[in-house]
């Protein structure tokens, strides 16, 4: 298993990043998001998507973040900037064990620092969490995470030039797409 | 050059996205933002973070976006989940020329897929633009965006806990920060 705790969400502001980050974790080959605050709206998004593009991404709730840490049965690590470049601590992570990466929004209890196995820098200047999950989750993965085959109801054909969208066998096309039209 | 035109902000709503966009370009080997709005509060969140941190990517607003794509010397990409997939893409995109990434809100007009050299879909589902443009230039720059130096006021200096900032040779460190002090 491949765990996303998201620490430090405030509802309302945070809502597009904290979807945006479920999004990621989902399409870069996490499993599992987990929350420390209940947000219909973004749990709403996550389920609509999932609904259209194909389950993936398990979503829950746990308001008490430290035993999530630490009773995690795996390796944890906290994106951070602060924390060792991720160049040095990517081939250090075991391979086959599960993963628990914490990312947090904006201020982040010291602790967190503490209770983790590796406190990793996307890089020491202040960019996104969003792309910090999603550069180490294609670091992590080898890119495989992108790779991941997903059960929706669309699918997308890759093009290069418009839109080409099909149904998935068996599921009828929703709405306003066609099946391998070229719409845009 | 590596130039970043973000498409179809929406000031307010798109504030947070549209800044976290342009602090991934900086932090991961971007020179320059092209916005099409004028968006006092992402400038100004901007270049206090690059006041602090280091000058690196240059911003400017055009509102006229069709010229910057079609007159660009070099070679334009656009970031859609419905392009070709990255593997394919990045090993086509020939080094040493300017590069010109287009990176889109909600909707892209259907021009845009024609005026680029190519359409690259950083994976097929829906996730966020951050993060894609994150991944993409992470690959495209192999990591040396992520090493690449900044001359700011303040300099992380990585660690397996807590946080060590420095101040810059010959600058002081503002207010709360000492060097390389364990401050969480």
């Amino acid at each position: 298993m491949l765990a996303v705790l998201r620490l430090g969400h405030r509802p309302g502001r945070d809502k597009r990043t904290t979807t945006h980050l479920g999004l990621t974790a989902r399409a870069l080959g996490a499993d599992r998001l987990i929350l420390t605050r209940r947000d219909p709206e973004v749990e709403a998004s996550l389920a609509a998507i999932q609904d259209r593009w194909g389950a993936g991404l398990a979503v829950e709730v746990r308001p008490q973040w430290r035993p999530v840490i630490r009773d995690w049965k795996g390796t944890k690590v906290h994106l951070t900037m602060y924390g060792e470049h991720l160049d040095e601590v990517v081939p250090r992570i075991p391979r086959g064990r599960d993963l628990l990466v914490v990312v947090g929004a904006e201020k982040v209890p010291p602790e967190v620092y503490q209770l983790v196995d590796h406190n990793i820098a996307v890089g020491h200047q202040p960019h996104s969490e969003v792309a910090a999950l999603a550069v180490f989750l294609d670091r992590f993965l080898v890119g495989a995470g992108l790779r991941r085959p997903f059960d929706g109801q669309l699918r997308i054909i890759g093009s290069p030039r418009g839109k080409r969208v099909a149904a998935s066998p068996g599921r009828p096309l929703p709405g306003a797409e066609r099946a391998s039209s070229n719409q845009e």
